[in-house]
């Protein structure tokens, strides 16, 4: 049996060694999809893979997927994974921890001895960050059947270069994108380590988060358009100021979320001014609302209010506005089975462990549209993520990859 | 006596040549301060001074200066004049208009066969606006010895140009900048033709603007500093949200400056949101409050009005704030008895006009602190300026021409 603190030894030794796999050294990981560093990254992990006995294969997205063969040809696969892009100057361990965690929960199976029935296919996934082409999840999306050639051709990075473009630049083929789509039928289920990117573990000093459900989120670029006009020889009266019609529905949002309640949260994290001059009435600002719940009908409430103060303030002050919508995603239930299979494990393991909302999304919320998914979430310090200063401990993780061995020899005996 | 019409069609043929000398044809006119434009510019203006009568010499500043002799060698000289820089993608007015009045008001009294006592020095400034080197107003701020060679290497444009660098590239000599101070004892006044870059006079169809004041300004860089966090994951009461807190305080900013009146105007002209994305709580808001009035005291309740709210949101949230001044101006005080001669001439060419408050800054605001001042406005449709569709109409121009002559005899006449 693998004790914890080796298997601590070793996730510290992978997540040393890719951390390094950075296009800005000295300023956290930046590893954006179908770059120098993703490429390193693959090699890394596809070593690792292969050390731990795993049957390695790329997609055409470019996750890389190592299979454990199990002892019945006809038992449905379960799945273990994560990503391995970054947001730019981004953490050590969002996504990759997850990657790192599934290969060493199988060496650690295999190391006990046990012989499985079911196969298990440890999973690297590409491009979860939608950080070049505007749209993330693109390996899972693809297994969901959910990604499109066309798709490929239209999502663009900010140089031009298409998604498709850049999959073949790669090595890969993207005309292939439809082969990666998985048959439910031949997937058990899939698990996802995670770290929380929240302060809630942490503050709590709680050592495992088992999420329940994934939230929901609707996202909506509103655009207004009042006049540009000089600051100081327009008179108050005589103006239609973008921004100050932007504030007034602004400044209620994060109150509207706490009103609603149930976990919700509602964020601006994007203004856009236009012309953008000290001394220049604003004649535009675009901006964001990004609205999570694990009830989508707090969502709409939000944004119901949203649509009303946007209204009255068109009336105040004749700023014109329009929204469209850019992201809407169900909340995503995970397996309660799995989960409680989860809770047992930990339970006997001795871990503090918490059921919790994910407010953030994951390879598993899309996923999990298909086959049965769960995930378990490591604590982020001080809640930090998308940072250089994101941090988990390695213990945490190894603690993570302990549970996962237990509740998939659990789900194998089944 | 020159008519007005003819006068129309001189305005007009200049303008229409200036306006051609752009960085962004098609896309208004952007002719920033030492660039090869702000040089055609200057070639144009030189000859037409010429042609004028005039001799023209460059101050160290690069502000042209075109002289007409008096017959009195110890009369005081009437300035007029206005600025050749633009902002980027502005109008063919701003400025430019004010700088075509003085050279056609100078033609106009010489064709008139008038010989006056006091000399004129028709002025075409440089660097009114700002836009490069983050300060203005650089040729009427070295005329009342407000400018140090220290100031011209501190201030540098987005590339690391200094000032001082950017003169020297354009041929002037910035250490010379001391010998552009005025003596006040040898200037008698100046007086400005400018677009009234707001929509009072053409709103009412009045034909010409007589400013008695211009707005005093302060204008303060605002920058709030919370928490970034992850926009799913991190709930409501954990979040420290910059954009929360900075859309409390400006969504009220306007409704202050419209509650303390007598034309006080106070904008938000400028954000920038850090790190702007729209999954991410802001972690800083940076802003920027303009804020003017005729009386200081306006200016001033706005702002206090400010800081208490900064501080109430700072104990709601726990963003922090600084707030830094950029700019302090004194009201400007245009000289009655001018302003008295002005409204004088008007009536007697039965030209209908209105005494007004300049909100917009000018260069006159500047000089009016070592020497009398006064200002005529033409209008500007529909108040838009800083934009392509910056428009006034040629035959105003005309009619301020008309007006400065006269006002010009007058007091050559006392």
């Amino acid at each position: 049996m693998t004790q914890v603190k080796d298997i601590t030894q070793r996730v510290k030794e992978h997540l040393e060694a890719l951390r390094e796999f950075t296009a800005t050294p000295g300023e956290g990981v930046t590893r954006l999809p179908f770059t120098n560093e993703a490429r390193q990254a693959i090699d890394y992990l596809r070593n690792a893979m292969e050390e731990a006995g795993l049957s390695v294969r790329l997609d055409a997205t470019g996750a890389l997927i190592g299979r454990l063969e199990g002892t019945d040809p006809d038992a449905p696969a379960i799945m273990i994974g994560s990503h391995y892009d970054t947001v730019r100057s981004g953490g050590a361990y969002d996504g990759i921890a997850g990657v790192v965690a599934a290969i060493e929960t199988v060496r650690a199976i295999r190391e006990s001895g046990a012989k499985l029935r079911h196969p298990i296919d440890v999973c690297a996934f590409n491009d979860e960050e939608g950080i070049m082409y505007g749209i993330g999840f693109l390996s899972s999306k693809a297994m969901i059947g959910a990604r499109t050639v066309r798709e490929l051709k239209e999502y663009k990075d900010p140089d031009g270069e298409s998604l498709y473009d850049a999959m073949k630049r790669f090595g890969l083929e993207p005309e292939d994108i439809g082969t990666c789509a998985l048959d439910p039928e031949k997937v058990r289920c899939f698990l996802e380590v995670h770290i929380e990117q929240g302060p809630v573990l942490h503050a709590k000093g709680i050592e495992l988060g088992l999420v329940d459900v994934i939230a929901g989120l609707r996202r909506y670029r509103i655009t207004m358009r009042g006049e540009a006009n000089h600051a100081g020889s327009t008179p108050m009266d005589m103006r239609h100021d973008a921004v100050e019609a932007a504030a007034k529905v602004i400044s209620l949002i994060p109150g509207w979320a706490r009103e609603v309640g149930g976990g919700t949260v509602a964020t601006v994290g994007y203004m856009r001014v236009s012309p953008n001059a000290l001394n220049t009435v604003a004649g535009e600002v675009e901006w964001t609302i990004d609205c999570r719940s694990s009830r989508m009908e707090n969502v709409n409430a939000v944004l119901i209010k949203m649509m009303q103060k946007l209204e009255e303030v068109k009336e105040e002050t004749g700023v014109e506005y329009v929204f469209e919508p850019l992201v809407s995603i169900e909340p995503g239930v995970m397996e309660p089975h799995l989960v409680d299979l989860l809770e047992e494990a930990c339970k006997e393991k001795g871990y503090s462990c918490r059921r919790m909302l994910s407010g953030a999304s994951h390879d598993a919320h899309i996923l999990c549209e298909k086959v049965p998914c769960a995930m378990i979430f490591i604590p982020s310090k001080d809640g930090v993520s998308h940072s250089p200063l994101e941090h988990s401990e390695y213990f945490d993780l190894a603690h993570a990859i302990d549970v996962s061995a237990a509740m998939i020899e659990k789900l194998d005996r089944e």
